[in-house]
C-alpha cells in the first residue's frame, strides 16, 4: 500500500470513525462490554479472526497467521477509560457523564485496529503469527493479568505495545532501551490511636498527630533511604480521618502508591516505610499497620529490541528520539515478567496531559501508528527466522 | 416538705418516671419538639405557668412569681440528646437507633422540673420571681443564643444551672468561683495546593505534605506560645484530602476546636494558628485558609455567689468540694456574658464519662438537685433583698 | 524600732552599702568565697553568732538563739551571681568582666543580714531560735542541697525565704500557697546515627533528621499528652551536631530543661519524652538516649502559713497581692522536701526581668525586707507555742 | 616501550617511591609546599620542562611540546590531602597527625609524573602540545578556580582526568559520557527567633522548634519539587544553636550541600530551599536567612571523546566498564565549563571508600594509569588534526 494512496485515505477515515465512536462511548475499567463488542465487530467486518480466550469478561484477541512457519508475535492495545467528566468541547465528546477517553485508549484501540487490518491484507508474507491483544483494565492495573490468566500470552515469544505521547509530534516514536515507565506499587497506613474527647487529649491517644508525623517523615525515605541515583515516587494521595469539629477520631488512613525504575528501591521502601510508620506512631503511643499492594515492576524495554524498534520507523520515514522516562506506570510490564517486550511513545501533538479533561490527541497519528505495528510485526518476525 | 417524706417519695417516683420517658425519647438539638411538648404538658400538669417566648421553636420557660416583691432570678436545665447508639442495656434505653442521653440533659430536664414543682408549692414565701429555662441546643452551642435572642432573659438578674458529674456521688456539690469550664470555639482550615499524577509529585502542589506540616506545626503553640500558666488545648479532629490512591489532590481540610479558660489566650491563639497555618503552606507553595467560628466564652462562676451556692447545699446537708475544671465547654457562658451566673457540679455517681455509649447515673440524684435548685433560687432571693 | 527612725535610717544606710558592695564584687555559684567572707564579718561586727558547719566551702549560717524557749524556724537567703556582663551603668556596677548580681541575691543577702541584726537585737523576746541561711549556688541549683548534707537543716520546724519581684511596688508582698515557681529538671538526648558522605546519605543514617523530628515531636507532649489543667513547658534549648558542611555527622545532642507545678507531670514527662525520642529515632533507623537530671521539686507554700505571712505585712503597713506563679525554679524547693516552708515575692519597684543585663531594683525595699523577715520570724515563734 | 620491559620496571619503582613519599608527606588543601617542590624537583630530575605562571603559591605545571604542530591539551591530576587521622597501618602511613592522603591524589600526582616522563620519552612524536596541571587545593574546591586564574588553561583545547575508584579492579577504566559526578554547592541558613528564659517560652521565639521544622521540610524539596527522573542531595550537615541548657538561643545555624547532576535541578533547588526556610520560620514567628555558595556544576563527559577514551584503553589491553555515577563532585567540571574534557574512573582494586581512615590502593595502577594518560593524550593530539 502506497503512502497517500486511496485506500490509505479509507482506511483512515475508517479509523476516525472507530476512534470517535470508543471515544462518545467510554466505559471504565473490566466494564468494556461494549467496546468489545464494537472492536470485536469491526474485526469481523474486515474479516480479521478473532480467538475466543474463555474467562475474558471483556477484551478481544485477534490473530493472524502468516503465509510462512515462524514464530508467534503480540502487540497489545489497552481499551478502557477513565471516571472522568470530559472538556474538550469536542463534537464526539463522551456521552456518558463523568467518563472519557482522557488516557487516549481509544487511540490506542483504532489504531491498532489498523494495524490488525493491514497486517491481514498482507498476511500471506507473515513469516509466523501475529496476536493482537485488545486488553481491558488497565487503568487499574487488572488487565494484563487477566488476560494471561485467560491463556493469551501462551506460544507468544515477544510483545509490543505503545502509548501515544501528546508532547511528540505525530510521525515521532520514543525509543528508550531499559527502564521506561515505573514500577507500580499501593499502599495503605492505618494510624490506630485512642478517641477523645477534643479537650481532654492526654486521655486520648491523637491519631492525626500520629499520621502527620508520619506523612512528613515518610518524605526523608525519598530525601535520605533511596539512592540518588535512583529514581524512586513515594505519595501520600490520600489521607481521612475524624468526623466531628469536637472528637478526636481513633484513626486515621493513608493512602498513596509507591513509583520507581530500580528493583533495589522497589524492595527496599515498603521496609523504609513500615519503619518511619511504626516508629513515628510508637513515638506517640499509637500503632500503625502498612498494608503493601504490590501492583507491578517498571516498564523495562529489552535492549534487543532496540535497533529493530528504531529501523522501522525510519523505514516509514517516520522520526525516531530517545524517548523520556516517566514516573508513570503501565500494566503493559506484567507481560513483561513473562517474555521479552517493548513499548515505545507514539507522538500526537496532544494538547495536554494524560487524565486531564481537556485532552486531545491529532488524529493523523492513527495511521502512523497503524502503518508502524503492522511494519513492526512483520519485520520482527522476519529478523527472528 | 421532710426529707424522706411520702411527698418526696411520690416526687421522686415522678421525676424517675420523666427521666426514663426522656431518655428512652431522645432527640437531636434544636429538634426536640417531642421533648419540649412533654416538658409543657408535665408543667402544666403540676399547675406550674409557661411563659411563651415567639421564636423559640423549641425549648420551654416555666416562671414562678412568688407572694412577695423581688427581683428575677433564672434557673437552666438544657434538653437535647447526642447522635450516638446508646450501649446500656437499660430496660429504658433509648428506642431512636443512634440517638442518646449520653451527657445526661434527661436528667437535667426531670430533676428541673422537680425544683420548679417544689418552688411551685412554696410559692407564697419567695421574694420574687423564678424563670426556669429549658434549654435547646446545648450540644450544638447555639440554643442559650437563641433563648436570650427570644428574650428568655429579660429583667433576670442572675442565672443558676448545673452539669451531672458522674465521678461525683449523689448528695455532692462541686463548687468553684471563676472558671469552670473552658471558652469553645471551632476552626477550619483549608490547605489549597494543585493536584497532580502521584508519579510527578514535582508538578504538583502536594496539600497531603503542607497539611501535615501545618498539624505538627500547631501543637508548638500550646507547647511555645501559650503562657505555661494558663490552660488551652487545641485540636485538630479532623482531616480530609484525596480519593484516590494515585492522584494527588488539590485540598485538605482540617477542622478542629480550641478549648481555654484564659481571655488572653482565647484571643490569641487564632493569630497564631494564622500564623503557623499560612507560613507553613507558603513553605510548600500551597495556601492555606483559616476559618475561624467564636463559640463561647469559658464558663466563668461569681464569686459573689461562691458562698451562697456552698450554704445551700450544706443546709440540705449535701457535701461539698471544690470543682475539678474541665476543658469542656458548656453554653452556660452565653448567659454569663449577658448576667451573673453560677454553675455548679452536680455528683450523680455515674459511670463512664460525658458522651459514652455506656454512660449512666444514679436516679437519686434527681430529688437531690430537685431540692438543692429550689432551694437554691429561694435563697438567692432571699439574699437580694 | 520606729519606722522612719534614726536607728533605722542608720541601719538601711548599711545595708544600702553591704548590697553594693557585693554588687560590685559577683561571684559565680560555689565560689562565694569573697562573699562568704564579706558577710561573716558583717555578722561579726554586728554581735550576730555564726555557727559553722564543716563541709560548708561556701556560705554563711548566723544563729540567734532567743531568751524563751521555742522550736527553731529558718531564715534563707541565697548569695551568688551570674555569668552575665553588667549593662546597668550604676557606679556601683560589678567590676568583674562577665560577672553580675543580675537576679538580685546581693539584695536577698544584704536585706537579710538587715533581718538578723533587727532580731539579735530583740533576742531577748524571742520565743526559740532563729537560723538564718545564706546559701550558695543557687542558680546552680545545688546549694540547697549542699546546706542540707552539711546538717544546717537539723532541727529546723519550718524556713521562710522570698524573692525580689521587680514588678511589684516596694512595699508590696506577694502571697500564694501552694506552688509558686515550678520544678526543675534538666535532660540530654544524644541522638546516634550512622555518619557518612554528604552525597551518599542513603548510605549514612542521618541524625540531624532524625533529632529534628524529635524537637518538632516533643512539642506534642506539652500539647496532647500533659493534662491541660496542669502546667508544663519542655524547652529545648540547645542542639548541637555535625562540624563539617560536606559530612553527615554520626550524633546530635539535644539538651534542656522541663518545668512544671503539678508533680503528676514532673513524673510522666521523662516517660513521655523517652517515647518520642526514642520511637521517633528508630523511625529513621537512628537511636536515641535520654539522660534525666532531676533537679528539684516545684517551690510548694504550705498553705498553714498562709494567713500568717500576709497577717505579717499587714501588721507593718505593707500591701499583700496574690503572688503570680512563674515556670522559673528555685532551689528553695530542697528544703521544702524536708520541712514545711513558705517563699514570698518582695516587690523591688524593679527594672528589667531578672537575669537581665540591666536588671536593678529600688534599694528601698532593702528596709522592708529586713522588717519584714525579722518580724516574720518572730512571729512564727510565737505562734508556734 | 615495551609493557613488562626493564624500563618499564624502573619507572614502575620510581613511582611507587613517590607515591610512598607523598603519602608519608600529606599537606592540605592549598598547603602543599612541600608536595610541590617535590614534584617540581622530580619532574627537573626527569628533564621535564615546568612552566611558572605567577599567582599560583602551590601546585606545579610541566609542558611537553611535541615535535609537530598541533594543538595543546591539558592532562590533570590533584595533589592535596586530608585533615583524617590514619589507621592503614602501612609502614610509608602518614608522618603527620591527623592529615592522610585517604583519597588517593598520592595516586593521582605520581601517576601522571609518570605519564609526563612516557610523554617527554615520545616527544618527537607528539603532534601538539600537552600541558600537565597539578592542581592544588581540590578538596576544598578552589584549586581549579586558581589554575584558571592563573592561565594555566589559557591555549589549551581540551582537558582530561580521573579519580582512582577502588571498586575497580587494577587494569580497568572506567568511562561515561555526559554526567558522571555531581554538582556541588553550599548553603548555610541561620534562624533567628528571640532568647529567653526557658520557663517562658512564650515571651521568645523558639529557634530550635524553627529549624527542626525546616530541616524536616527540607526533605520534601527532593521527595516533592525534583524531577523523580532527576538526582539529587539536600544534606544538612551540621546544626547548631544553643548554649546552655536553661536559656531559649536566639540563633540556629544549619550548614549543608547540595549534589546533583541535572542544571535544572541545580537552578530550582536555592528557590525551594529559600521558600521552605522562609515560610517556616515565618510560620514560628521567627525569620530564616539562606545564604548560597555556588562551588561547581556536575563533571560533564564530553560525548565526542567517548570514543577516545575508550579505545585507548583497549589498544593498552585494559578493560572498559560504564563507569558509575556517583553524587561526590570533583572541581575538575570547573575547567569543563571553560573547555571540553573528560574524566574517567582509573580502576585501583582498593579498599575502603574515599576518604576512609584505611583508604588503600594496589599500586600496580600506577604504571597502567602513566601508560594510559600518556598514550590518551598522544592519540588525542593526533586525532585532532
Amino acid at each position: 500500500m502506497t503512502a497517500g494512496s486511496e485506500r490509505e485515505r479509507q482506511l483512515f477515515d475508517r479509523l476516525v470513525a472507530m476512534r470517535r465512536e470508543l471515544h462518545e462511548y467510554p466505559e471504565l475499567s473490566m466494564e468494556e462490554y461494549e467496546t468489545t463488542g464494537r472492536i470485536r465487530s469491526w474485526l469481523e467486518e474486515a474479516g480479521v479472526p478473532v480467538v475466543s480466550f474463555p474467562g475474558l469478561a471483556t477484551g478481544v484477541v485477534a490473530e493472524i497467521t502468516g503465509g510462512l512457519p515462524g514464530p508467534t508475535i503480540a502487540l497489545r492495545a489497552d481499551i478502557d477509560a477513565l471516571p472522568i467528566q470530559e472538556r474538550t468541547g469536542l463534537p464526539f465528546a463522551s456521552k456518558t457523564d463523568g467518563k472519557m477517553h482522557a488516557c487516549g485508549h481509544d487511540f490506542h484501540t483504532a489504531s491498532m485496529i489498523g494495524a490488525v487490518i493491514l497486517l491481514n491484507e498482507r498476511k500471506q508474507e507473515l513469516r509466523g503469527t501475529v496476536r493482537v491483544l485488545f486488553q481491558p483494565g488497565e487503568e487499574l492495573a487488572v488487565g494484563a493479568q487477566a488476560m494471561i490468566q485467560a491463556g493469551c500470552l501462551d506460544g507468544v515469544s515477544a510483545i509490543f505495545g505503545m502509548h501515544n505521547k501528546p508532547d511528540l509530534p505525530v510521525g515521532t516514536v520514543g525509543v528508550r532501551p531499559g527502564p521506561l515507565m515505573a514500577s507500580v506499587d499501593r499502599f495503605e497506613i492505618d494510624v490506630i490511636g485512642v478517641g477523645g474527647h477534643a479537650g481532654v487529649p492526654n486521655k486520648a491517644v491523637d491519631p492525626i498527630v500520629a499520621a502527620s508525623h508520619i506523612v512528613t517523615g515518610l518524605q526523608s525515605i525519598v530525601s535520605r533511604n533511596v539512592s540518588s541515583l535512583h529514581n524512586a515516587v513515594i505519595s501520600v494521595c490520600s489521607i481521612h480521618g475524624g468526623s466531628a469539629w469536637n472528637v478526636i477520631p481513633h484513626k486515621v488512613t493513608l493512602e498513596g502508591t509507591v513509583r520507581t525504575f530500580q528493583i533495589e528501591a522497589r524492595e527496599a521502601i515498603p521496609g523504609h516505610m513500615k519503619r518511619v510508620a511504626e516508629g513515628t506512631a510508637a513515638a506517640y503511643g499509637a500503632e500503625a499497620e502498612l498494608r503493601w499492594y504490590p501492583y507491578f515492576p517498571a516498564v523495562d524495554n529489552d535492549d534487543r529490541y532496540t535497533e529493530l524498534v528504531g529501523a522501522v520507523a525510519q523505514e516509514l520515514g517516520y522520526e525516531t528520539v530517545r524517548a523520556e522516562q516517566t514516573l508513570g506506570g503501565e500494566d503493559f510490564a506484567v507481560y513483561q515478567m513473562q517474555i521479552p517486550g517493548y513499548f515505545v511513545w507514539m507522538g500526537t501533538s496532544g494538547t495536554e496531559e494524560w487524565h486531564h479533561p481537556a485532552f486531545t490527541l491529532d488524529e493523523r497519528a492513527l495511521l502512523v501508528s497503524a502503518r508502524y505495528f503492522a511494519r513492526l510485526a512483520q519485520s520482527a518476525l522476519e529478523r527472528w527466522t
